[in-house]
């Protein structure tokens, strides 16, 4: 184990990044190849196999050595099973045993994660969360996407979707969420909702420095919002306060809940910095109890694009501990 | 193991319940002693050392096969490291190494956990969460306590409060709850906070069958708000629905954390019955997502006040099959 290799594989809508890593989370090398949906399940799936290939001819180590290939893939999905269900931006790998096909194809034993879980796990093996036991993550993209560590190991859940931390109801009855429910985190959190509720905002007439861009019909990204706000834009502010506000709502949840020693905060929104970082670490203490001096660290994620392999070839890793495959 | 027998001590502010069990979770006897707290410590500790000597002695068991004791103590209280921190009740224990002096007293090898996990892990282990690996357990008392079980191992958090699922918020900036914070699930959905918020209601002039009651100067309790309820007074019924409502909200948050197959419901409020169990099943419902069928089940708990001693011998059972004393 200690001088064995671990593969990781992130499976995007677009690219497919994978790269080996040492047992000390070393990153050997790293590539990255076309996903190819357009071309069906058979060529995604040749990719996915030739991107781990190519990963391990390209790191130059003893293939013997080799111990696992962790691939990170959207879900749903079901770990257990080693089973794709049927991925949103995938959908030709619906119902696809892609640990299997993988184990088999390249000879070496594989697992599938979801690709929320392995980012986590690859902030907690390598990143922003080296060294601490329990660890949430919020990934703040186009959605809220959730990964959280319980005494180092993922927490997956019965029905295998633990830690859909956007899905976490911060405001009843609040907005509506692509998920359906009302008032999710991600419904005033995420890239795409932030952005959402100015446009709404200013189309119900208030004033905006944005106020142009929407009367020309472009669509607002949260970049135009953070970069408003910044420059002084009273709704702009006011929508990014509330998405940092809530973000502590569902932190001060989860403390209360898996009760981590820190939380990491990834995706587009990080680009912000210490503006989103100073409001959510703000607003978490304002929200919190002070019975107790268990509020987690709040700390922006290290590892960028690259957790997602990176957490990937940590899933083959545990599963190498463990015999958790 | 499968020969061993287990000590439960349930350490309450009036009274300490102690039992002994087999290995299946077998009753083969349980006792009462008082806590006799105006005594102080030491007498407190001997009265804990007695119950389980006593539990011993009378469930006639070989003492050589006595293979753990669990202690349940109010929090909070370090599990790894066998002390009682602060317990609200029990003020004289602030500080107590109990794992050691009760391990140095009865010869036999203790566990210490708090009252509200050790319950949910007694309905785990032999009640209403039994087969299940995946449990979330809501205490509805005086407050709202709470217990989670991740695939089979007890949730304690890095700084071991973890499962505080009462103080769960499910109202931003809403009513404040005991702790310090606003619209934990507590300040609702509690026997305590119910009654305050339907006392608050008829104070504020709304009309209500309880309003003589509240005259009078008496303090309403929650049976009198679900007795009024049943009758059909709307106020008490707004009141129970809003507990119910809110229950729902932290259910569904427990569901897309770590996303249970199963939610027990315990405590003085599931004297309601269906009166709760069917409009917390409902609400639950009509706020969760439907993108995934993985709503956990929602069941009232088995074991009523016993699930407090069952659990503490069940975490000396776990303990003894882990070596996590």
């Amino acid at each position: 184990m200690a001088d064995s290799f671990y593969v990781g594989v992130d499976l995007g809508g677009t690219n497919i990044k994978a790269g080996v890593l040492d047992a000390d989370a070393k990153v050997l090398c790293s590539l990255s190849v076309p996903t190819e949906v357009p071309k069906g399940r058979d060529a995604v799936v040749a990719n996915i196999v030739v991107s781990a290939q190519q990963a391990i001819a390209q790191a130059g180590v003893n293939r013997a050595k080799v111990a696992g290939i962790g691939i990170g893939s959207p879900g749903p999905l079901s770990h257990r099973k080693g089973l794709v269900i049927n991925p949103g931006n995938l959908p030709c790998l619906k119902d696809v045993p892609l640990r299997q096909i993988v184990t088999e194809r390249t000879g070496i034993q594989s697992t599938l994660e979801n690709d929320a879980n392995a980012a986590a796990f690859g902030e907690y093996w390598a990143g922003a969360g080296k060294g601490v036991s329990d660890l949430v993550m919020f990934t703040l993209g186009t959605g809220v996407g959730g990964g959280v560590i319980v005494a180092g190991r993922l927490l997956r859940g019965f029905f295998e979707n633990g830690a859909e931390l956007g899905h976490i109801v911060v405001q009843p009855g609040g907005r509506k969420c692509s998920c359906g429910q009302l008032g999710c985190v991600e419904a005033y959190s995420s890239a795409y909702f932030l952005a959402r509720v100015a446009e709404e905002m200013i189309r119900a007439g208030e004033a905006s420095s944005l106020k142009a861009r929407v009367a020309a019909g472009e669509m607002l990204m949260a970049e135009h919002i953070v970069e408003a706000a910044k420059a002084g834009d009273a709704l702009a502010m006011k929508v990014w306060d509330q998405a940092c506000y809530y973000l502590g709502v569902a932190i001060v949840n989860m403390q209360h809940v898996t009760n981590p020693e820190r939380v990491v905060l990834a995706g587009g929104l990080i680009a912000a910095g210490d503006y989103l970082l100073d409001r959510v670490r703000k607003y978490a203490k304002q929200i919190s109890w002070t019975l107790l001096d268990d509020l987690p660290e709040i700390r922006i994620a290290a590892l960028g694009n690259d957790a997602g392999f990176i957490g990937a070839a940590g899933c083959a890793w545990e599963a190498d501990r463990t015999g958790d495959w």
